[in-house]
């Protein structure tokens, strides 16, 4: 667990939080796109490295599990009447993206790293919506989510170190790490999972 | 279940089936890519109708099943010491593809139709496998495979017959139907479960 928080440079600062308190049902939404968008690249990477024995079974349980997510999180959209639909993406992403090297093997480097390090914002701000959230029970919801998130990080974590030596994996986390706690210094003004 | 036969213009030849029986190392690894890009393939088809609420419930239920099935035939992939790897694709799925018609609302409707052929022949060919396989307990495999494919092919008929009038539906996968099978009636001298 701690090694999730470890990863990210800059903490999540408290007007996210109040962000997202007056926008939960947005934020809902956008979560709801998280999961499934988490479980696409997941699938991608298979796609992309099918000989990677270790890759395709660790991705293939990572992207199980987001599904399963996915669902939980369209079973509370559902209860409290919020109608699935399209959601314009914060530049948090797309940001991230920019950052992975087109030529392999950095490309698999960066595309773990990155992916590990949107894992780790996500458990950390699933945790703080666990602890701030006023209704208790999608409280307890955020909190049960919290533990899959730090793993998932494990796992890009491990992928990376499997195919990579160790310095280079320490040393390029920490170059993704300062640009992933950088988009986030400013408030995106859409309330967003990564605004 | 009979459905699903119906919908299929016309029978697997035996020479198929002969073919796959000298190859099962490759119609494994192939049945592999086919349960990853059936899973892929619905989760593209979430993200491209994120407001289809019902679209978006069935199609989560069968990229969870077919990741399941990935992790299975997988295992025995594992089982048998055949290594993951790439493995080109036979024409079969570029030549569906390329009669979904471009605009909607025809995109979706052809989309879920070719979706839904594809499980109604993979239904059918797993049948022929779990009829033929003399490895009993592979062949005990693909029979447990049979039913989800058939029951995929009921979901994406369901789905298309809820966006669009039956008549419409009925139509357009005859003529689709045809175009399946005709791909079909050469057999593609690399062995796949779609040559």
């Amino acid at each position: 667990m701690l090694t999730t928080i470890n990863a990210l440079k800059q903490p999540t600062r408290w007007e996210w939080v109040v962000q997202a308190l007056a926008n939960l049902d947005t934020i809902l939404l956008d979560h709801s796109h998280c999961e499934r968008k988490a479980a696409g690249v997941a699938i991608n990477l298979m796609f992309r490295y099918p000989s990677n024995t270790k890759l395709v079974r660790m991705l293939t349980a990572i992207a199980r599990e987001e599904l399963e997510h996915f669902e939980l999180v369209n079973q509370w959209l559902e209860r409290r009447g919020i109608p699935l639909g399209p959601l314009p993406a914060p530049p948090y992403g797309a940001t991230l993206n920019s950052e992975i090297r087109r030529d392999e093997p950095m490309r698999l480097l960066d595309t773990l790293l990155v992916c590990g390090l949107i894992e780790a914002r996500s458990h950390e701000r699933l945790g703080l919506l666990a602890d701030a959230c006023p209704d208790r029970e999608l409280a307890q919801f955020y909190r049960g989510l919290m533990a899959s998130e730090a793993r998932h990080f494990g796992i890009y974590w491990i992928l990376a170190d499997t195919y990579f030596d160790r310095e280079t994996v320490m040393q390029r986390l920490e170059e993704l790490a300062i640009v992933e706690s950088n988009v986030l210094a400013t408030l995106h003004p859409q309330p967003r999972i990564h605004s």
